[in-house]
């Protein structure tokens, strides 16, 4: 019986952990995709207390607490830090078998130097000592990013942004972490929700043109890439609930645009012709200046009405879509290759019956422009835990070349979540360490270097940092 | 090497078997949900012989003895009881890694004390010792539930029914465990089946009124779940081959309930409109009066249409649907929602690939009114098995809040099926046993607790038994 | 720490030892869908060196060499043989996990006694070796097929094939495996694909009859029936993107077949139509002459139209598909059983999401005909690696009956791909040997029958060879 999240959690196997702690452990952290705020980062506050740190924003953890009956009061309500922190520390427990149990213990003890569980009989005790732990400093963001070992770091940033923050942080040479926009026009495709205007309104705003056709929007949207382009940017990203594919010429996609501008109810199937048109339109660009684009499909988002009118998005109230997606992704990606628009791409699955479609899709597209140009991503939010990444990894193993993967990111907002790399690579290593001592990989000097690869090296030379 | 089904059976750690004998095992059973037949329970006769018990109903057998070529006249038709048994021990040791195999033994070795594996060569002596046991007493309804540490079971009831057993169960004060209608009106819901006109008719003749609207129907079977709460009911339950999602005003709803009157035949989206607006008018019923509120998604029943004709429903024709389900779901539930018609809701999932989609539902729902007001139901039917208890057990660790699942139902026809909660509370502690022993938990006393609140105690609260 | 790919590779208990070595090795094997080229058996040829054998028609090979970056003039271009085995070297380590990690080192062992991994390092060393071997003798078709322990082939056969090489196969005494053809009408049922009209030309060829109608083309191919059967064939094999299930009566079909005869375009409900109708009738001829059917449902083929356009069909552009399948399969069965045309019935799922909807679907259609008349395919393609055969062989477990289960297939085009019997064995005896050492299941001597019946037994009786 081994001790709980000792050193050797995750570790069973004797090969597992010299992997860990021979190749695995002390390779930096690229993030390529994550959630912070560069204006977090540049201004580098001193947070009060643990509960800012651990539920100011985790709506992963809100979700936890609204499940185990607790009042909205002290989940994003009006209650005091250590009441919230007293509610997480109550509900934690019945969180058995999920990874915020593991996260929250990973985090105690690599930031804090808490072994014990936290439960309502160590919370108070917990609750001084982490306080007091960053009272003695080291919690800024900055701080926080750099003991972690992060390298680099992709935000998530709309067209229409400044990404005033990134110019100012490149300037400021004494932080060892290079922070990189990436691009994520979801609300420049979406033009079939509220965000849509408003949007429009920001991106004529910070380019200073009046956009009143799909060409205009069109040249507007490429100035903006470019500019990403040289603020760093090497990766974009877009959130499909389901892939669209529908095509339709320049006609037809200036009407559908003049009725969205005169603010007509598009149907869907017009929708899908405009998202479909601007999608490959994205992919090209990406293409000609090599970045990684990144696709992750299947989110469904705001599933309560009456809570997403009170407290709005992210907070904790999405989950799975199910629709069929082999067809539309295979029609979309060939239409790309077919038109020399297909840049390096990450397929992302929320809901895990997809894995296998996505891991075999890849290999239509593969050719020698750079190794496992097309990749499967890391479990993401729903499977990011210990099944999903073990799922993840084997249907990679099993349908691609998972030596060539480019790994985990940690698709966080909050400044703690580095640990997941670990859990990541301890996860990986188990596997894999697994696999040798059963025989079914030898252990030669080729599978230090996979280990290393998918830490930290593969996405490197994908991305090109 | 484990004995064969030993005292250990599928508890493979120390910890594993620390929980089980020290906090499942001595647990009582609630039964929340089963087919047992409130007639029998009442009448409590005698069974013949163990043919009876175990192959007089049970069409999870009857599957298993035609997929291995059995003529149909020892599985329904007019053997002997003895001739059915017999070629259900030749069956049984090719019914390798089934649960039918385990459940076998267990009701063996529980109910009769045999050990030995059932086959060819041991059936003659197995019914020869079964058969003495079961003339020596201990084997009517009511025996084999108390004996079997029952509490409560809730049967499954039509909302025609008079409910004259259930009330004559609970006059006998003698019998102490009790037993609940639960309200399923899935006949009223199915207005495109041969069925919705017949059980039309039971419904006026039990409430005495003439049905000729839609809003009567309404008021009438407003009056039945008044009825079924009178006697005790707690809890509803629906079947849905996939989830409806089509809203319809009351006109529209009017008409389609005549058209049906008259003999018209409804096309599919008729049926569907008139099916979505009856379960949100049920489910603020069941919501007003703190009910659960069942949902079991994705049965086909009826796949062989000859033998339909022979033998009727529930005789081991039904397979696994696979529509897609989670936007008309997650548009049903917040509908209901956003009318303060939301129940506490169980959904159960027959197909596998739904797992993570109802896993991740549940966390938009949830609120402060009950600890996990939406639960994702224990793995059923065809995945109620070792991998399939797993796989659910999993899921809802990983997605939501294992500690307050109401757990396990046997979802039965059968007296002897109780060792089915053993078994689910074995893999139980075998899953979570073998999480502590790797370090992904510690022992501590709420563990101890939470392990009890699965087998019992969850399910007590939420329902208010 | 078990040894590389020893003689326990994939038996982790002594039991699975027990039962491999004692029951599954020395079976002989009946390979009853695979891809060999009837007239490479005849011509027996001396392959040139191990780049040939392996890397001549293998594109699950291919897939992994363009997902490392390699070069298409090292896959399907006109590098040199060793050049292609060399970029095949320097890419395997990286296909850890994968079963061409496994299947590469099998054959390695087992027919060119060479126990080192392949990797840059040893590719030299292993290239000599082979073609050293190959040199010597034994690795012609039928040596290879013979020293492999095969007793009987079934290939895949265009209904409009003359089956000239299965008859001089036949005529050729001295060959011990029997060699018989499967009836693939593809690209009769492919109405609406390219291929259609110059099929119909190549059967109005070998029929020498003018095919100017549907009920002429119906006749002729149950003329193409007869000849099969009267050449052996017991067996035939159906691929469906998804199940089609539209009635339709004599006249349309008559209408749809003159409008692709005059090179009209079809809707997709007008082929269904054909494909469902034409493919009833294909099911009763088959039913008539007690054939096995097997329905490969969900490849996604030529995904990438320039590539397709380079190098033809079966070149690794080839995915999985996720429709939902339940409803029209079940129609089909239903309407096929309904009409006594129901022919024994082997299903594939190449998405692993189809496993409990084909392993509960089986279920509805067994009867006394023949033990598990309808089988759940062994995993295939995509699924056929550890983990998707272990998958397979749990669901039929749990929801049919394994013991009846018709076993492994190599669905290969090399002569070299026997040792994936071996694998199948070694994972069914490796799983089923860890059941009864955790108390599953007794070891009796029903278990080595059981054993020897998926190794073999069971595929002959069910297909009468």
């Amino acid at each position: 019986m081994k001790g709980f999240m000792d050193e050797n959690f995750l570790l069973d196997t004797e090969t597992s952990r010299r992997l860990f702690f021979g190749c695995a452990k002390d390779m930096p952290i690229f993030d390529w995709h994550c959630h912070l705020s560069p204006a977090e980062i540049y201004e580098n506050r001193q947070p009060a207390d643990i509960a800012e740190l651990w539920l100011g924003g985790d709506h992963y953890k809100w979700r936890a607490m609204r499940s185990c009956g607790v009042e909205e009061k002290y989940i994003t309500g009006n209650a005091s830090n250590y009441e919230k922190f007293k509610a997480w520390a109550e509900v934690l427990p019945y969180c058995i078998g999920n990874p915020l149990y593991h996260w929250t213990h990973l985090e105690l003890q690599r930031y804090f130097d808490i072994y014990e569980p936290l439960s309502a009989a160590t919370c108070d005790a917990i609750w001084e000592k982490a306080n007091a732990k960053i009272a003695a400093g080291g919690f800024t963001p900055r701080e926080l990013i750099i003991s972690s070992g992060v390298k680099c770091v992709c935000t998530t940033d709309d067209a229409a942004d400044s990404l005033e923050y990134h110019r100012l942080l490149r300037e400021d040479k004494s932080f060892g972490c290079k922070v990189l926009p990436a691009f994520r026009p979801d609300k420049a495709l979406n033009i079939d929700q509220d965000t849509f205007l408003p949007w429009l309104a920001s991106l004529e705003k910070v380019s200073g043109e009046k956009i009143d056709s799909y060409k205009k929007l069109i040249s507007v949207l490429r100035a903006r890439i470019d500019f990403f382009a040289e603020n760093g940017c090497r990766a974009s990203d877009h959130a499909f609930m389901y892939v669209p594919f529908n095509r339709a010429g320049e006609d037809e996609l200036e009407a559908i645009f003049e009725k969205a501008l005169s603010g007509g109810k598009l149907i869907a199937d017009e929708a899908n012709k405009y998202r479909t048109e601007l999608f490959r339109f994205f992919a090209g660009e990406y293409a000609k200046r090599g970045w990684g684009m990144e696709i992750h499909i299947g989110a469904m988002r705001n599933n309560n009405a009456a809570m997403f009118k009170k407290i709005g998005a992210d907070t904790g109230f999405d989950s799975i879509c199910d629709r069929s997606i082999a067809e539309p992704l295979s029609a979309m990606l060939d239409s790309l290759a077919s038109d020399g628009r297909l840049p390096k791409t990450i397929l992302f699955a929320l809901n895990p019956k997809d894995n296998y479609v996505l891991g075999s899709m890849l290999g239509n597209f593969q050719n020698s422009e750079t190794a496992s140009k097309l990749q499967f991503g890391s479990a993401w939010w729903f499977n990011d835990n210990i099944d999903g990444m073990r799922e993840q990894l084997k249907a990679l193993a099993n349908l691609g070349v998972l030596g060539k993967f480019v790994g985990m990111v940690t698709d966080s907002r909050s400044f703690l979540s580095y640990p997941r790399h670990e859990y990541f690579r301890r996860i990986l290593c188990g596997l894999i360490g697994g696999w040798v001592e059963d025989g079914l990989y030898p252990y030669t000097p080729e599978l230090e270097d996979i280990i290393r690869d998918i830490s930290y090296n593969n996405a490197v030379n994908y991305f090109g940092i």
